[in-house]
C-alpha cells in the first residue's frame, strides 16, 4: 500500500520569504513548484528545483493565474485558450529548470482559484488537461479528488493522481467544506493524520455529517505555507508507517 | 554563399500591438521571439511559434530583462546568476511553446539592454552562454558581430551567430556607432542594402570615417517594429539574390 | 440643455500605442485617464493630463482592476476593501499628476470588468462609491445609466453622472444588449448619432423589440480605441448642436 | 536638542510579510511607506497609513524603481522625466491614503538604488527634487547626510531633513562605507547608539580611520526588516534622553 505526500512549495518572491522548504522538502516525495505566476521568481524556482533534486522529490509544476498581489487565490475569468497557454508557459519554464539537472518535471498541479476553478468547471479544466497533454503526455495531472480536472485528465489520456487532505473536513457528496465555514479545517494534528491514514488505507472519509464516504487518495497534500507543516509531514509519515503505508513518489 | 536574416517578432502585449508579425516572418529566416519580460505575453508566444511553424522560419527565443514598462531597454544592475536564471525561464517557456508542434527553439539572442550590456560586459555575457549551454549544448547564441557575448558563446562551445545591421553605421573599431549620435542610423534603404550586401560578401563595411573595417556576418538584423520592415527585407532578399547569396536559416 | 461627452483616454502603455488621444482630446469634454494598473503608466498619465489641460477637458480618473495583461476586462473576484483601496491608490496617483497644473481630478469612471461588476453588484458598487466619497466629496461618480453604481453614488451623496452609449444597442429593461449577441453594437453611425441625440433630447431610447424606454443621458462615452472615433465624436457634436444641445463637462 | 527617527515600512505585499510595522511605529517619528513600485501594495499602503496616524507618527512616501523582484534595490539607467514621474506617481497614491484620515504626507524620502543614485547624481537628485516640489512645497524631503540630494532639495527650495545611519559606518570624507567591505555594519547594538548620540549632540562621526568628521544629522534611520529593530530602537532612544535629545518629528 503506497501514498503519495505532496505540498506546494517554491512560493517566496525577491525579498519576500513564504514558507520553509528546506525542511519540508525533506518530508514530501512531490513538490509543486511555484512558477512565477502567483508567487515564485526565475531564482526561487531554480532554488525550489535544487533542494528537490537533492531531496529526491519528484518536481512538478504548480501553475497560477497571474495575480502575484492575489497569490493566484482570486478567480479571475479567463478564457479556455488563456488557461492552456498560461499552463503551457510556466510548466515550460519549471521544465528547463529541471534539465539543468538531468531531471524532468513529473507532474502539474494548479494553484489557488486555477485549482478551484478547475474542480468544477470543466471547461476550465480540459484546457489545463490538454495544455499538460501537449506539453508532455507522461506527465502527472493532479487534481481534487472527484473533480473535474481528475475527469478531465483521465478523459485526455494522462496519469491522474487524485489528492485528498488530511486537514480538511469533507461534505457527504466528498465535496471539500467550503473555508467560509467554520468547520471547514481540521486543527488538530493528530485528527488530521488519523484522517488520512484512514483515506488511504480504507478509501473512506467520515463527512461533517458523520457519514462515511468513499474516497480515492493517491496523493495527500501538505500545507506548505503554515509553520508547523515540516512537524505535521514528520508525524503524518510516523503513523502511514505504523499502518505499513509506503510513502513513495508516483511514477515510481 | 549565405545568410540568415533575422527579425525581433511576439513583442506584442495583451491588448496592445506592436509590428507586423504576419507580414515579417514572410521575409525572415530566423525570429527572435519575446518571452514575456520585456515583451510578449503567453498568448503572443504561442500565435507566433505557429506563424514561424507555418513560414518554415526558425524559432528563437529573445530573453530580456524584466522590465515591461521599458521594453527591456533600460540597463539594470543585474547579477550575473540573476541574468542565468532569466534566460533559463524564458527561453524554457518558448520551448514549451515551440513543442507542441514538434519544434525545436534554435537559438537564443538576448533584448535590449540584455543584449547591449552582453556586448561588452564579459560577466554578463557569460551568464548568458553558460545559461544557453546548460539549457540545450544545440542551440546557436546570437550576438552583436565581434562582442563579448560572441567570444563567450565561442568559450562556452556554443555555435555563434555573429548578427550585424543593415541600417545601423560603425565605426572604425567595428563597434556601432550609439543612438545617441545623429549619423547612427542609415535612413535611405538603398544604402542599407547595399552595406548589407558589402557585409555579406566581402567582409567588411565603410565605417564612419570612410575607412574600411572587416566584420563578420552570419545573420542580419531587420527592426522589425518599423512600418517599413516588411519592405526593407524584401527588398534586402532581392540584392542579396542578384549577388548570388542564399538567405537561409542557420543550422540547416 | 447639456451634455457631457466622455472617452477612456491615457491607455498606451511604455512602448505600447493604443489610441488617438490628441485629436480625441479636441472633441471631448471629459477624459477617463488610465492610472497604472489595467493601462497606462506614470508617462502617459502626466502627457495625458497635460493634453486635457490644454483642450479644457475635465479630468477623470478611470480606475481598473490590476491586470495590464487582461487590459482590466476579465472579472476578478476582488473583496469589497480590495475595491476601496485600488480605486484610492489609482485615484489619488492621478490627482498628483492634476495638481501639478493646478487642476483637480473632476470625476471618477470605473473601467472595464469594475465598471461592469459595479452596474450589477451592490458590494462592489458601494466599495468605489465610498472610495470616491472619502477621497474628495466633490467627484462626480460616472456610471452606466440605470446601474447600481449610479444608486450607490446618489445613496453615498456623491455628485453623479448617468453613461449612455451611442453605437450599443439596448434591452427593454434598459440594461445594454451583451456584446455577445449580434446586434449589441450600432455600426452605422448616422444611427448611433441619432440614438444620442434621442437619448438627450428625450430621456429615451428604442430597445431591440422596438419598445420606447426611458432612459437618463449625462454623459455620452465615446469609444477612444476606435480609428474612428474622432470622426466619430466631431459629427456627434456637430448634430447635438443642429438640435440646440450644448456639449459641456459637468460640474461647470 | 531634537532629532527625528525613520523607518521605511509598509513593505509587505500580498500575501508576503516584511518587517515588524506594530512594533516599529511604536518607536519612530517618520515612517517611510512604500507605495507599490518595489514593495507595498494599496492594502499595504492603507493599513500602514492607519498605523502612524495611530501612533501620530509622520507619514512619508518612499517611492522606489518600478522592480518588486528586485526590492528597488537594482540600479536601473532611468530618465530624467522617469524618476519626476515615478515620484509624482507614489507621493500621489500614498497622499490619498493619507488624506482619508484627514492627514498630509509630510516628507518624500527615496528607497533603495533610487536613493543611493540620488545621493551622488545630480540629474536624478534634481528630478526628485523638482517632483516633490511640484508636488506639494511643503513636503521635507529625506536624503543622506551631505547628499546630492540634499543639495538639490536646498537649490529647490525644500525642507530638506538631513539622514544619518546609527548602524552604518562612515568614510573620512564623510561617506557611508559600501556594504561590500566588511565594516560597513555596526552590528554593537550598543556602539550603534553611541554613534548615533555623538552624530546628534555633536555633529561629528568617528570615520573607519579614526578622524573626527562632522556630519549633519536631523533624522536617524532605523532599518525596520532586522527583528531587532523595535529593540534597537526601543534603547537608541532611552540613551537619546539620558543626553538630553529629544525625539520628535520634524515640522512640528
Amino acid at each position: 500500500m503506497f501514498i503519495d505526500i505532496n505540498a506546494d512549495v517554491g512560493e517566496s518572491f525577491g525579498q519576500y520569504r513564504i514558507g520553509n522548504d528546506e525542511a519540508l522538502l525533506k518530508q514530501i516525495t512531490s513538490a509543486n513548484i511555484a512558477c512565477g505566476y502567483h508567487a515564485g521568481d526565475h531564482h526561487v524556482m531554480h532554488k525550489t528545483v535544487q533542494l528537490a533534486v537533492g531531496n529526491r522529490v519528484a518536481i512538478g509544476a504548480h501553475p497560477g493565474l497571474p495575480d502575484l498581489m492575489g497569490f493566484g487565490r482570486r478567480a479571475m475569468a479567463v478564457a479556455k485558450e488563456d488557461v492552456f497557454n498560461m499552463v503551457v508557459y510556466q510548466v515550460g519554464a519549471l521544465q528547463a529548470f529541471a534539465r539543468l539537472y538531468g531531471q524532468e518535471v513529473a507532474h502539474v498541479k494548479p494553484h489557488g482559484a486555477l485549482y478551484n476553478m478547475a474542480a468544477t468547471d470543466m471547461v476550465i479544466a480540459e484546457a489545463i488537461a490538454s495544455a499538460v497533454k501537449n506539453i508532455d503526455s507522461g506527465l502527472i495531472l493532479f487534481g481534487l479528488s472527484g473533480s473535474a480536472l481528475v475527469e478531465a485528465g483521465r478523459d485526455a489520456g494522462l496519469g491522474v493522481a487524485e489528492e485528498v487532505f488530511a486537514d480538511r473536513t469533507y461534505q457527504p457528496d466528498g465535496t471539500l467544506t467550503p473555508r467560509s465555514r467554520p468547520d471547514a479545517v481540521i486543527h488538530d494534528i493528530g485528527a488530521a493524520v488519523s484522517q488520512a491514514v484512514r483515506m488511504v488505507k480504507e478509501g473512506t472519509v467520515i463527512a461533517t455529517d458523520g457519514s462515511i464516504v468513499p474516497i480515492k487518495a493517491d496523493t495527500i497534500c501538505i500545507h506548505g505555507d503554515e509553520p508547523q507543516a515540516p512537524a505535521f509531514a514528520q508525524q503524518l509519515r510516523y503513523q502511514l508507517a505504523n499502518h505499513g503505508i509506503l510513502v513513495r513518489k508516483l511514477g515510481g
